[in-house]
């Protein structure tokens, strides 16, 4: 099972607010260039009061936890990619161990945005690319988990060769654009789960099976 | 199925090391009081080298991660308890939601061990106990999950009117006294898992049970 993390909410913070006194306040107090901070709501809330879209933005912790839990577990095989709010896709090396503290891993994520890749040199570990998530799917589908889906057993989805998406931002509902990507959407449970719960119920599911 | 998380790698910076000149800048460097800020390996790398038991502390983001899963879970139902590396008993409230951000349940985790409770007036949250583990654990009895135990499905557990023990600390194994308070060990893997990987393989297991 494949696990693409949809409309994520992890980018830098975007150019409208770049120079919001608070950002390049906050910015500077860490000694960072505001153009290559992450956008985080609970550093930027104020800022973050006219975005677009504003509720699912600023939360990379979504994607650190989710990161986290999969990429060291020992009985998850699968490959995991990164859709983010704006659009981008962002290639996970299955040896990539990420920062288990939040510092650590918004530094790294900063320098991902900013540079493209991390390591900057050698293999990378993670990787913007250059393809669309409509180039990403198109040969092998995609499957949206949904609260709002057919109901199914996750055990259902290990082998399932269609991408399994999996919405990581913190409120709202897919985009409409993402949505006519999709094939099919299927719920997993009949209440309604974080992406953490979401991500930790396929795993396990998955080992056992 | 009630959940205490084992010799959980959550305490205060000790009195030993609480005068090193790294904890007392990295201290005052956040307007800290030395005394009462959380050992995090993060932080006090070099101030924890001649620490006993070293192995198993400085890593409060073992119950960050834990408890933001558990808490938040809605098909969760049993309680969790917290039983820290210096022998402490955490008592949290069904009604916690522990911050997201680290940095914030940092300051939380500071503010219960200091003070014995949050929030200081009301209803505990959380709750520093006088009990021991012993203590709690009499009625009821204790099951560690240990990967060298009786392999199990841990669906098997769900129902369990023993107390679950799932070890919260980053290595080493669990301390000879806490064994000896436990009836039996059983293992849900054939790999070694994470506290995350356990909590969350035992969430998923008696979600779809």
């Amino acid at each position: 099972m494949d696990i693409i993390l949809i409309e994520s909410s992890l980018e830098l913070v975007p150019e409208q607010i770049r120079y919001h006194p608070s950002v390049v306040k906050n910015a500077l107090k860490v000694g960072k260039d505001p153009s290559k901070v992450l956008l985080d709501i609970s550093l930027h809330y104020h800022a973050m009061r006219d975005l677009p879209n504003r509720e699912k933005r600023g939360r990379p912790d979504i994607v650190h936890t989710v990161l986290t839990m999969v990429l060291t577990d020992p009985e998850f095989r699968g490959e995991v990619l990164i859709h983010t709010v704006d659009s981008r896709i962002i290639k996970v090396s299955r040896k990539m161990r990420p920062p288990k503290n939040y510092l650590r891993f918004v530094g790294l994520m900063e320098q991902l945005l900013v540079y493209g890749r991390v390591p900057l040199e050698g293999d990378p570990l993670m990787e913007v690319s250059t393809l669309t998530l409509e180039e990403v799917i198109r040969d092998r589908g995609l499957i949206l988990l949904d609260e709002k889906g057919q109901r199914v057993n996750p055990s259902s989805l290990c082998n399932s060769k269609e991408f399994i998406g999996v919405g990581a931002f913190p409120h709202g509902d897919f985009d409409p654009e993402v949505r006519k990507l999709s094939g099919s959407s299927l719920s997993i449970s009949d209440k309604t789960l974080e992406t953490q719960h979401v991500v930790c119920r396929l795993i396990s599911s998955c080992a056992q099976g």
